[in-house]
């Protein structure tokens, strides 16, 4: 079972590579459809990336910012500069100021950056992995899972989050089928269907209308959704329509997981601290180039929403599955 | 007012116009771009025109098909023949067998099909006229009301279902503004946009995605869909997505209303009667030319969803507002 493991992981998409003193990212934007690469060769390049969706994903997020601290350093800039242009990129996901502060404080300390973003990387390999191991034992053999967004190894800078228990599951022999919520407006959905297709994960793609009559029909077992920040409380920030698909988990009694590293946490905020991104209300009225609606019309484009500890049934991490009541124990 | 409500009415789009012996639609698959027409000059016309949802929308496509039947009287084609064709365009709304059936009631008794097919259309129009009057009591003046997929002009005669009962408390100086879900796969809350624009009316669009988190933020007042098929027991059949959003609406115990006409009423069948159809996976998969998901990806694509009596806060019909577990008052 081990050697099939280390196979599979070696087919796993790498969004983030550091080669060269340079960042190299799957430019996300260009998915599915065309496997292309990003290079960034300085901070602003990163912060670009990070802001226009090269890179997503909670965790990605935090990886490459780092890799953009370092980017700084190698090229002499402004470190305190580099720090807040790439601070100012994206406002809800907690991993991007966790990984910052972890490289300023390792600069602070004299200590070189391009080392605490290599650490960070590393960590977050494994530690996605580590939650592949842990809420793979949540799964049954047979069960469909139905996952929203992307939480995969796009997302991480491996095997992902709420991705790597159901590819865990997978690779484990389980019989799984998962349903993949498309996810308007960006469609991260046909990220997450092309990791499962690359890697012969049998899924089938549903609109996000469409979720609510698959649960009703009793044909969803599970969910499984990352986070972008986790509060002590237990209130969860993830991609806009989490929120949904838990009150519709709850009124059917279906479990909803929450699968996300230690890093996704934030002790220290309170719900009103935390921004909800609005994105560009382009993202919503047009895809591609295709006006949907008619010209002028104007909308609403929140990029996540919040779900509060009631709604969730265990939280996934690599140090193991806990209540949405219990967050603390983590860190003891 | 009454001066002020038949300029308004002047203004509605006719999505259906019977002209020198031919059916003249709006091409619904051009909005909301371009208005043009689609003319059929017999009943195949009709026939594709339902199909491929030239026109849509129950009450729609029942006068489109009583008119496509006439087209075969009109033509002297096999009415038998005209009659299977028509019925097996669509499987889930109701209102096309209704007018389907009436227009042949008429034509074996030596009727006009004609007569009968224009007389489903006044009866239609003077229906939603009414169902608008009925429901616009229900509404406060300032509400936020969210409305899914298109229950508007364009899936009527004229003035709609849920959109009469909207444009209704505008006519009547209601501030209200008017929350359009996108509605996919189809996408026609644009088509919502569009009579909305046109007349108008403030809305703003958002992500299927978005509902929830809306509610939870208390910014909708009030939810009101149209319907494809009501059975005797309250249960509602009606676009995908429907079912979530009263799921929803339940649990943030905001107001959720049905608003259909008596022709939409089903009293003979029972659940397991009822087919819900199965569009193309195209739909979902691709948006225009463009295909969204993976090559070779699968997926479910239900047309509609089914709402079970309790959700249900009230159904507004020409005869009234009623509980859905009251249904046989409308029909005493």
């Amino acid at each position: 079972m081990k050697i099939k493991k280390k196979i599979k992981s070696e087919i796993l998409l790498k969004p983030i590579i550091w080669e060269d003193n340079k960042l190299i990212l799957i430019d996300q934007r260009k998915l599915p459809h065309k496997l292309e690469y990003y290079v960034c060769h300085n901070y602003k390049d990163v912060a670009f990336a990070i802001k226009e969706m090269v890179v997503r994903g909670a965790p990605a997020i935090g990886v490459a910012a780092a890799y953009g601290l370092a980017l700084a350093e190698i090229n002499e800039d402004d470190i305190e500069e580099a720090y807040k242009t790439l601070k100012n990129t994206r406002p809800t996901a907690i991993n991007l100021f966790y990984a910052l502060d972890r490289c300023m404080k390792a600069y602070k300390e004299g200590k070189s950056i391009l080392e605490e973003a290599k650490r960070i990387h590393e960590e977050d390999i494994h530690v996605c992995k580590k939650i592949g191991e842990v809420g793979e034992k949540l799964i049954d053999d047979g069960d469909v899972i139905l996952t929203h967004c992307n939480a995969g190894a796009l997302a991480t800078s491996m095997y992902g989050t709420a991705l790597s228990v159901i590819r865990h599951a997978f690779w484990n022999g389980k019989k799984i089928i998962v349903i993949v919520d498309e996810t308007r407006p960006r469609l991260q959905g046909a990220l997450t269907a092309f990791e499962l297709k690359y890697e012969g994960i049998p899924y089938k793609v549903i609109t996000d209308n469409t979720a609510g009559f698959l649960m009703q029909k009793g044909e969803v077992d599970k969910i499984i959704v990352g986070a972008d920040r986790i509060l002590k409380n237990g209130t969860v920030y993830n991609k806009i329509g989490t929120y949904s698909l838990a009150v519709l988990a709850k009124y059917h009694d279906i479990p909803f997981y929450v699968a996300a590293p230690l890093s996704t946490f934030d002790l220290k905020s309170k719900e009103e601290d935390v921004i909800i991104e609005e994105r560009d209300k382009k993202e919503v009225l047009y895809l591609k180039d295709i006006l949907l609606f008619p010209e002028g019309s104007d909308c609403y484009n929140f990029a996540f929403d919040k779900t509060p500890a009631e709604l969730i049934t265990g939280i996934i991490t690599e140090k193991g599955v806990v209540k949405p009541n219990e967050i603390m124990k983590l860190f003891k």
